[in-house]
Formats: C-alpha cells, sequence, structure tokens
C-alpha cells in the first residue's frame, strides 16, 4: 500500500515484464490495469511493457494487435489512445521452449530496449504461468543474470504458491537462492480489494471497533467467500486442487489474519505481516471434526437448472475433489482463544458474496426477552467485498408505537455511494509492485505457515459431503457454523 | 412505555378530566393525541372526556364546537367521524373560580356522567394549567374527594413542576397529602419522543454500544436542544423563567439522565427511575466555571433580520434573563468519573436540533497521522431526537485509490425512512398514563434532585453574556465545549 498520496505516486522508468505474456490473465487483467495506470501517468516515463512467451510467430506489431483487441475487450472504458500506447510501449519476444538459451535471447532483448529506452535497469518479472512453471523459470531468469540489474529487479509470483508445505518450501528455497525475499511479490488478487485494505484502516483509525474487537466481547467471526458459479471449463486445474488450496489457503487466510492480526509496531509491509504469521503461528492444529468438505451435486441457480460437479467435463466420475469447505478455526491467543472463526467457501453456492461478518456476544441480561414480539439479536458488524462493497452494522431498535418492540436495522456504509467506481484488484498490486511497498504481499514465513497449517487436512482424506447447487454447502456445514439463518 | 404490543392495548373503560379544557395545551395537542387514540381503539369502550376551564358560558355544545375547530385546525390528519366522536364523547364543566362549590359540582358532574356511561369510576385528571395553579387545584380536588375513586384515579401534571428545591418540595408536599406518589404522572413530553425511548431499548439492546460506554472508551457527550425561534409574545412566563429552568432542569436533565444511566435492575417504572435518580446523586455541585448563560442580541436567522431579547414585547429593557445556558457536568461514579458530559441549549441559535453526541476516544496511537492528507477523528455517536430523528455512527475509512487517505464517514439511520410517521409524543403519553405506566414520568424524588442540582446555579446571579441570534451562543460557551467546529 503506498504511502503517498494520489496525486503524487512517483514510479521510476522500468522496464515490465509479463511471463505468460500471451495468456488469459495477461490479457484480462495486467494489461487493462497496465493501460489504466500508463493513462494516469503512474507507470513513469519511458517505461515499456515486454510480453514473453512461448508463440515464436509472434513479433511486436502482432503483439500489439492482441493486445488492442483485449483492451478493447476489457469492461474497464478503452482510451482513444490505446493503439498509440501499444505502438510506444508493447513490445514480444518469444522465450521459446524455455531453454538457456532462450532466456539469454530474452535478457539481451531486455538490455536492449532499455538502452534504446534510456531505462535504468529496474525491472519488474510478472509470472503469469501456472505453478508447475515456477521452478523452472525462477533458475532460467537467475542463469541469465535476470535476478538483478542495475537498478532493481522485482519478482512477481501469481498463486497457487505450492500446493502443500513441502513443494511451498520447496519453491522458497529455490527462490532465496537466487533472490532476496524483499524482491519477490507473492500476489493474491483478493489483497487488492479496497475493502480488504480498508479492513488495516477501519480497525486502526477506529477505536471504537479495536475496542470490542476480542475474546471479550466477540462471540464469532464468519469468512465466507461463495461463487454461485461452477468449475466451467477449469477441471484440468481445479481437479488438482479443491476449494481448501484453490481458495482457503491463500483468500480465506489473507481475510482471517487481516481480520484477527494485533496491531502492528508500525504501518509497514513487515511489521504487518510480522503480525499476520503471528496469528497464523496462534492458530490451534485444525480438528477432523472441525472441517466440512462438499461436493456440488445438480440444481438451480437463478432458477436455471445446472449440472453437479461430476458432470462437469473433464472431471474424473470417481472424484472426490471437494468444491465446497467449511471450517472451524481456533486461534489460541489472548485476544482470540474461545472465539471460532468460520471460514466458508464454495462453487455453485446459492449467491455470489465475499464478507466477514464478526457477530458481537448478546446483552448478558435482556428485559426485552418476556415481551410481546420482542427478539434481542446480537449486533454485527458485516463487512462485504463484493458485490456490494461495504459495512453494516446490525443493530436493534425500538418500532416505534407503544410497546417495546425492538426490531434488526441496518447502518449502512456503500463505497460506490461515497465514491467512484473502484480500482480494479490488480492496479493497486501492480503500482504496489512498482513503488516496492511488500505490504499487500505474502512473505515467505507466512505462506509456509498458512501451508502448515492446512497440509494435514489434505493429507488426511476427509469425506466429502455432497450439497445441491444453488444452497449454501451441506447440512453438516450449518451444523458446524452453529445453525442460524441460511446466507 | 407500555409492555404489550401494539395491537393488545387494553385501556379500561375511563373518564378524561382536563383542567385548562379551553387551553393551548387541549386545543393544539391533547385533543388530536386523544382523537387519534379513540380512532385505533385504544381508549377503551364507553370511555369519555369532559373539559373543565373557568368559562361559565360555555356548555357541552358549545365546547364540542371548539373542539371540532381545534381538529379541523391540528397538524395531524382529520378523520371523518370526527364530528361523531365529539358529540358522543366530549363534555364540558365549568369550574368556575375555583372554590369549594365549584369543585364539588365538578365532582357531581364526574358521577353523573360515570353513571350514565356505565363507568366504574376510573378517572384520569389532567392539570394542563398554569405552576401557579397547581397547589389549589390540588386541595379543591381533595375537598371535593376527588383524589380518589371507586376504579383508579390518576393525576398528571404539566411542567414546570416547581421554580427551584424548595417550590418543588412544597409542591411535592402538598401532593402526597392527597395522593399517592403512583397516582402522580409528572409529565415532560420530551420524553414521549421515540427517540427518547429508543435511547433506553438502544443501550441495553445493543451489546456493542453499552460495552463501550463508560469512561474508557468515552471522550465527552454533549446534549444539545437548540431552537432557531425566539420567545416571541411569552415575555411573561420566559422573564421569569429563563433557559435553565425553561429547558435545562426538565428536558437536557432528562436526556443526560437517560444517556449516563446504569443497567437498571428490571425494565420498570421504579427501577429505571431509581437509575436516574442515582445519576443525578452523583452529579458533582456544578461549578460556576462550568456553567455559560447569554441572551441573544439581534442577527440573522435564514437571511432573515431578528430582534434581540431586550426588544422583546414584554422584555425588561434590563432584563438579564438567559435564553441560552451551556453546562459543564461531571458525573463523580465509577462509570463517567472524568468524562465531560456538555449540556447546552438556547433560543435563536443557529438552526432547530436535539441531539446527543457521544464522543469516543481517538485510537491511542495512529498510524496514518504522518501520511499525506490524513486526519484521524474520533469516533462519535450521534442521536438526533428532532428534526430528523435517528442515529449515525461517524468512522473513518480509507479512500479508495492508492495512499492510505482516511476519510471521515456515516452509518446513517433515519426513523423516517423504515418507519411510519411517528407518534406525537402526547400519543404515547397519554397511553401511558391510562394504562398506569410511571416509567417515562418524572418521580418526586427525580425532580427534587434535579432541582437540588441547579437551584444554587439560581440563587447566585451569574453574567449572562450576549450572542448573536443565529449563532451557536457566546463565545465562552464555545470555549466551554472544547472549541471544535461550530454546530
Amino acid at each position: 500500500m503506498n504511502q503517498q498520496a494520489t496525486t503524487r505516486i512517483e514510479v521510476e522508468p522500468h522496464i515490465f515484464v509479463v511471463f505468460g505474456g500471451t495468456g488469459d490473465l495477461m490479457r484480462r487483467k495486467l494489461l487493462p490495469a497496465l493501460r489504466h495506470l500508463a493513462s494516469r501517468g503512474h507507470l513513469g516515463k519511458r517505461s515499456i511493457i515486454l510480453g514473453v512467451a512461448r508463440n515464436a510467430e509472434l513479433n511486436d506489431e502482432s503483439f500489439r494487435a492482441l493486445a488492442r483487441e483485449a483492451l478493447a475487450a476489457s469492461p474497464s472504458p478503452a482510451y482513444e489512445a490505446d493503439g498509440k500506447w501499444c505502438a510506444e510501449c508493447l513490445f514480444y519476444q518469444t522465450i521459446g521452449k524455455g531453454t538457456q538459451e532462450n532466456f539469454r535471447a530474452l535478457a539481451a532483448r531486455i538490455e536492449e530496449l532499455e538502452g534504446a529506452h534510456k531505462l535504468p535497469g529496474n525491472r519488474a518479472i510478472y509470472l503469469a504461468l501456472g505453478p508447475g512453471a515456477f521452478p523452472s523459470t525462477i533458475m532460467r531468469l537467475a542463469e541469465a543474470r535476470l535476478n538483478r540489474s542495475p537498478g532493481w529487479t522485482r519478482l512477481v509470483i501469481e498463486k497457487p504458491f505450492g500446493r502443500d508445505l513441502a513443494s511451498a518450501k520447496e519453491l522458497n528455497q529455490i527462490l532465496h537462492r537466487h533472490f532476496q525475499e524483499s524482491q519477490v511479490y507473492r500476489i493474491d488478487h483478493y489483497l487488492g480489494k479496497e475493502t480488504v485494505q480498508n479492513l488495516l484502516a477501519f480497525r486502526f483509525a477506529n477505536a471504537l471497533f479495536e475496542s470490542v474487537w476480542n475474546r471479550d466481547r466477540v462471540e464469532s467471526v464468519e469468512i465466507t467467500v461463495a461463487e454461485s458459479l461452477g468449475i466451467g471449463t477449469r477441471a484440468g486445474y481445479y481437479e488438482n486442487a479443491g476449494a481448501l488450496r484453490d481458495m482457503v489457503q491463500n483468500h480465506l487466510t489473507q481475510l482471517l489474519t487481516l481480520t484477527a492480526m494485533e496491531v502492528p509496531a508500525a504501518f509497514d509491509a513487515d511489521a504487518i505481516r510480522d503480525e499476520k504469521v503471528k496469528v497464523l503461528r496462534s492458530i490451534v492444529p485444525i480438528r477432523k471434526e472441525g472441517v466440512v468438505f462438499g461436493q456440488y451435486d445438480s440444481g438451480k441457480i437463478d432458477g436455471e437448472a445446472v449440472p453437479g460437479y461430476l458432470e462437469e467435463p473433464g472431471v474424473a466420475s470417481d472424484s472426490q475433489t471437494e468444491s465446497f469447505a467449511a471450517l472451524r478455526i481456533e486461534i489460541a491467543n489472548w485476544r482470540w482463544q474461545g472465539v471460532p472463526f468460520y471460514l466458508r467457501t464454495g462453487k455453485r453456492m446459492a449467491e455470489r458474496v465475499s464478507r466477514i461478518e464478526v457477530k458481537f456476544r448478546c446483552s448478558p441480561v435482556t428485559f426485552f426477552q418476556p415481551f410481546d414480539d420482542c427478539n434481542v439479536h446480537s449486533n454485527a458488524l458485516v463487512i462485504t467485498l463484493q458485490p456490494d462493497e461495504g459495512f453494516d452494522l446490525r443493530f436493534e431498535i425500538k418500532s416505534p408505537g407503544q410497546g417495546m418492540n425492538l426490531k434488526t436495522h441496518q447502518l449502512s456504509f456503500r463505497y460506490e455511494e461515497a465514491f467512484e467506481p473502484l480500482p480494479d484488484g490488480y492496479q493497486t498490486l501492480l503500482l504496489d509492485v512498482l513503488t516496492g511497498d511488500q505490504t499487500l504481499f505474502v512473505r515467505d514465513d507466512e505462506v509456509e505457515a498458512a501451508w502448515r497449517l492446512y497440509t494435514p487436512l489434505l493429507e488426511e482424506r476427509l469425506p466429502v459431503s455432497p450439497y445441491t447447487a444453488g444452497s449454501w454447502g451441506p447440512p453438516e456445514a450449518k451444523r458446524l457454523l452453529g445453525g442460524g439463518e441460511d446466507r
């Protein structure tokens, strides 16, 4: 998170190298984000972008044509000057089969472009690749001496970072052999969301909430990331991942640590990440009884029939991959002991929503219960990340008229009512990479601590319960989360 | 406050006797409220209303004509059946000069009406009179044996109740000679306001706020009842009252005690009033330095020139009557020691508003201050009683985009957006009288404790500082309240 105000962002001239330069992420997210930053003058003078991919047929010209198409198709508004920008700032280099030779050619091209554009050697290298390609790419980069430069060199790694503790450790070892941890940006685009960043501001700028943010006042915390979509055509990836790897280990765990962390010593990357790691280290090993895995059956979403997981193209007919996970997490520290943190995520659920719900304890005594029509609900702070980002505070008030009839109402705040459209997460995160701010990126020890927590659950083959598409998951999950309303 | 739900209010058949039956309060408030309650079936079967006044010319018929006029002119919607209702339910009896004879005639008329309407002797007697008439009326009622009846007899007394401690004590003694305290309803129509009642529900049904409702978390509490009107033609009353007697001793003190009180042992009239009295008894004697009196000078309100207090008709040219008062109150108990409670009220102020503002302490440490454009404000809960009743919670959030820029926003709740138009305070209070609920009425010891607090300030002739009409009071008041924005 950059500490400067919007008007004074200074990014040094650099080359932005994207591995996977013709891929989906580049087309849908990175390119529009970079274009937007450029249009605001945030990329710095003379900076250029170099797409890198296997395709040996492509050249600068045809790559630019692809980029123009991608920008035109992007949901963010196209700029009139897109064509000019592509022509001036975009370049392409093939990496072929990824041999030593190919990487040497890449290094030569980078130096050539830096010379031509009078760049001081600042390099951001973005690995928009499948996880299998990370180790070899990192090693080849180092062999070609692309791990350092006369300016700064920063390496951005997409998720997933490893698929269990052992593989994450191995990847960290490879990284550390060639890069300093301060050069490494493990990206989780969830952290670019305004509301996630705002969690930090909200917690530490509002003494009212911080003073009740503990086991004395909080009954439970529920973190939900629900999707209504199924896996679509991504069985190849998803069959090897499942909800725990795909969502829980990264997104939900990030939300968990940001919600539960202590006040950091300072508002900088390492102080904040220190506190996040402390939360992870305080988590009690998750018990089998505290986990529900599910797999969606056919059902209806928005009135439309949708197939079950096993009927999706590319899924094994006996697949035990979980498309849903609910977990009960216990944090054994002074602040949170005894307060359950529930994590819940799934595909083909009743609605698409990401939210953190902090439920406060009820009044110890209530005067209102015995009266007619009276129900005292506990207060709750609901932080919604999507689709309509904002805050809601649920509280009880008396209904007008005779009698002490309580009703639950909400004090509500929606970002879109107060501000311009929110920036895309990638805009925020790319700018953080370019200004050298690691706050919103996952540190080596943090990613390992998260895997340490979940790997035992991956090794133990937990049963997978069916749930109807369009529901809130298997009934076991509802029981785990303590019943209550369906949502 | 009645404990039954709206649908099940059962008022026993009764006669509702109003002294001052042709007066302003009857016409503007009581009659429309009674009519409204009757239309909802809340007055009970066969109940009737007897207007009592000096006018010996008036009879049932001409009194009903007056009543129809009053209902037609009332801001609340008229009912088609108003004429029928007046004809069936309204009666008139002169009290002449208020002799023993007159009261005996009144008693006879009441019994006659009770006989004719088969009423069991339940009587509400409402003294909508000037305070000077209270003692003699109470004594005459007793002499005529109107202080008890075969059913219940309840006596409603309008404010002001006394003009200092001695006179309040004397009035209580006269009352207690002839009535039980449980028969006495000292009315303060502020307490009928939904938001005031809601304060109790809000505080004790929302553990989130109750847990920060103390000296550890609250910086200060500010209670403001500001009017933009001047005294108009009421100099006769106001010159003998002033802001301290007119507003502080009753309305503002009620808001103070409801805000500061401990959780009562039960939600009933005496348990709640016990706690209010405890607050009053814990208040440290108010120091001269903690009080600012003001008197409005000419000025502008809504762009229109308005005269100063001394220019109002009927005001002495050297009047030292305060039309503004600001006080710093200290409550020396475990919950509130060290937290200033500011009371502020005045006429001819910048706007008409009644609100309670609970300011919470700032974060002990802030990360955000050194950054550009960052200002961390403290959180505040603002309870607005009028004109737009509701709650606002002021909190800080991050502005979207790069940089940690905080902005103060509000979580807001307005009654009128959630509910039907609110009932008038008198509707609530009259129904409480008729159902025998004393919760919202001021008890004998409570009214004396309040006078005990303020009487020394009345005896000590404090200086009165001028302030411009349309401002927020004299500059001394702003200093007393700790500066800050003008509002």
